[in-house]
């Protein structure tokens, strides 16, 4: 996994400051890398780390930059650029290649030439796995599952039956895609199941995150755009439509129905009531609870940061009381005004 | 999968009106259904649609709205018999039957004949599953382990050890019962290990989400009731005892030895502290701090709702010298008071 | 699994006032426990209950309390002999010894003689296990993944590539170790992939609860200290730093670079914003929202607890206007200050 300077470069359009045939062997932070690891200098407030790093180059945005360290490749965008040759840099994620032996695919399934079928996968009925597909060991893919080109899924990962993923995709580990949407009609003693008859569509260059589940929809399907990145432990239920490139971090819980636009950004351990919908470009910050649809593009936030617990103690004695404290000083305040018209018309 | 508009009535008790040998394949909604489809108007907000659908019958509370359509099902409860309907368009899950032959069981285990296991399954010494059971690709199920009548396992779900559920059961994928409790003692330099020697004990007809975990009590069991519907990604901790028939949306977080009555509805996001009783009926909506015992039945909340962030931050800066501006208000009054006083008494 | 009242003594530096060869089955709480079962009391507030207890001993921390009960265990720290106590009456977890046949082991792997694999385990190229681990059924082991003696992981575990693991471990069921971290630089039209090329590496006397995730690092490690507990659904982002003896609530979220103390405790349901720094020493209570770094120890805390939802309502209400209620306030103080300075002059 080496490269050198110049061939990474060439990777990213970018222009070589110093010596073009440096091997690269790794990727590292300005402040840790050592010489025949590249860095990246993407964000200013970092710049006075560039003349102590002992990195063999960075990634900078302007000659003048370049000019601080012995070898450099001088980029537009450094962060993108490093993003890229992340890609390089990436070691074997398994050691098995093609359809492992203990895997258990029906005879009705379709699985095509030289994807990865890790061990213990299971591969029911009617399914359609696309070319340059990885499926991890202990996966299972339900009935009916189609699964766009290249698409991977880690270790331990579930489909339900008759989801559709698109090409390019990344599950990762203990993901449960398609599980029934939480549906039940109350009845005299209890609650009678709705049966979750949708599916789950997904787009492609979407990435799941490990445990993160998504329902499949009531009647009609649940839909993840393009280009969504969804972190580990997020709850997406029953027909939720989440719109392109939008990203969602990590623990944050979607409620059913709930249309979410395109080119959003939603922070972790956020909350989002049902059927609602966000507009695109909408930034949620982290921990926020959402109860109203928001219609305009920007950001939006809620929740109360931390405190000493004395005086958070104290703080919300106060807050619990607001509704009375308001009362009394609206009828001070009338009070006062009352009292100061009284003595202007003397 | 089709049944006439005749039979679907009787199987809910409803009257037909308008052609009883209509072909019903599918399930759908007002605005997308079909002329094959059989749709519901359960909420009166929607019977403007009810002229415009395509659906092929409606289900609809009175013969008056059933005159707006051209064949409709009349039924007490719209929603409810929806429900029950929708039973009958599941396709099938798997195509598994019997017992795969690269399922692992114990032969000190006792599978009831019919009972379905799934490929790579686990069974360990001693565990008891009753007929009409499905157990999914990749489960396993711990040592003395007992499973109730036509309980469903969806794949990957993990059972520890005495884990012992009820029948006609539901547990989707990734869900983990009877993991250790959360008990360490302090100790010199560290904690140690309270090893948890309870089990988990659930009930019938109980519904289990995805990735949600129920663990294992420290000396008593952990006991989930009759009918309870828990949704994904809940964690319920050692010794929660869940009254029958209550519900509990996705992200929800029950820390241990917590007592929550019957028939509450418990929304997505809510953390409920240890230790706590909560009565029979309670409400709880949605990302909910719930610190304290509630002994009424009602309805409870809390947190605050998302602003614009940058209107966001004056409300924090404010809340937070909220308790100083009470105490100033408080001498504002008193001075504003004592002043008028001395006025009247002049 | 039955020890004497002496035996269990001995084991915890007691003294035994009463029978010494008293046979005890069981460990169980004073209110329930039976004749052959020993108790503790740890707290004070429950010493009412020694009277009536039916157990047939009691852990207990003075002489005078021994006298209460029949037979007694005199100890300094009841609650900490009770723990230790505990992992004697833990029963078998699997009926599994040695290397089940259905593991897929790579050649490539060493595995120490005497560790138990279960069924369906797949393990891959340069892993090293040691000796005393168990590894529970279907989980997967990365390629290079190393773990130290006597760690023990519970069923449908997930480790990626290159994670390292100390000795004396626990990881229950679901848990994810080192998947992706959330690492995407924007691009036009989308997100950049950063390729995550970091690990996590975990100390000794570590507990992981039940699907829990913990990423790999985006260049550096992850790094989990020793004697680290974590609960249930947490999940810990990229190139977190968890000081020793640490302990985290279910269901928390700590975002990516975020560094945390030693010996803290972390409540369940709180969210950590990424890139902060918490000392030593720091008590989070149970919901908090922590966006700013904390130099100091002690307890800190955010959120609102429940209140009726129809006074939450008037609640929130006045809250959203408290800029305002504020600035009103501020102009009324003044004008009364400015009229009594008026009076006072006159």
């Amino acid at each position: 996994m080496s490269h050198t300077l110049g061939q990474l470069a060439a990777k990213v359009q970018g222009v070589v400051k110093g010596d073009s045939d440096l091997l690269i062997k790794k990727l590292g932070t300005l402040k840790d890398a050592t010489e025949c690891e590249l860095s990246f200098l993407a964000n200013s407030k970092y710049q006075n780390q560039l003349a102590s790093s002992s990195a063999g180059a960075v990634l900078v945005k302007t000659e003048a930059l370049a000019q601080l360290v012995e070898n450099a490749i001088v980029v537009s965008n450094p962060y993108l650029a490093f993003a890229q040759l992340s890609h390089l840099f990436v070691p074997p994620v398994q050691c098995w290649s093609g359809v492992h032996p203990s895997a258990v695919i029906s005879p009705k399934a379709t699985i095509a030439d030289g994807v990865v079928v890790g061990p213990n996968v299971v591969i029911d009925d009617d399914v359609n796995i696309a070319e340059g597909c990885a499926i991890g060991a202990g996966c299972v893919i339900g009935r009916g599952v189609k699964i766009g080109k290249g698409t991977r899924l880690y270790p331990n990962v579930t489909f339900y039956h008759d989801v559709v993923v698109g090409e390019a995709c990344i599950f990762h580990s203990s993901a449960v895609i398609g599980a029934d949407g939480f549906g039940f009609a109350p009845k005299e003693g209890g609650w009678e199941k709705i049966d979750q008859l949708g599916s789950v569509v997904i787009g492609d260059n979407v990435e799941i995150g490990a445990s993160t589940t998504i329902d499949r929809g009531a009647i009609e399907n649940t839909l993840i755009g393009h280009g969504v990145k969804i972190d580990n432990q997020v709850q997406i239920a029953h027909n939720v439509v989440i719109g392109d490139n939008t990203a969602i971090a990590a623990s944050t819980a979607i409620a059913g129905s709930t249309k979410i636009g395109s080119f959003c950004t939603v922070s972790g351990g956020v909350c989002i009531a049902g059927h609602l919908t966000l507009a695109d470009n909408v930034h949620i910050t982290g921990m926020s609870m959402i109860s109203n649809s928001i219609a305009e593009a920007g950001s939006y936030s809620s929740g109360m940061g931390m405190e000493p617990t004395a005086k958070w103690r104290r703080t919300v004695a106060r807050v619990r009381r607001i509704d009375d404290m308001a009362k009394q000083f609206l009828q001070l305040k009338q009070q006062v005004n009352k009292f100061l018209e009284k003595v202007d018309n003397k």
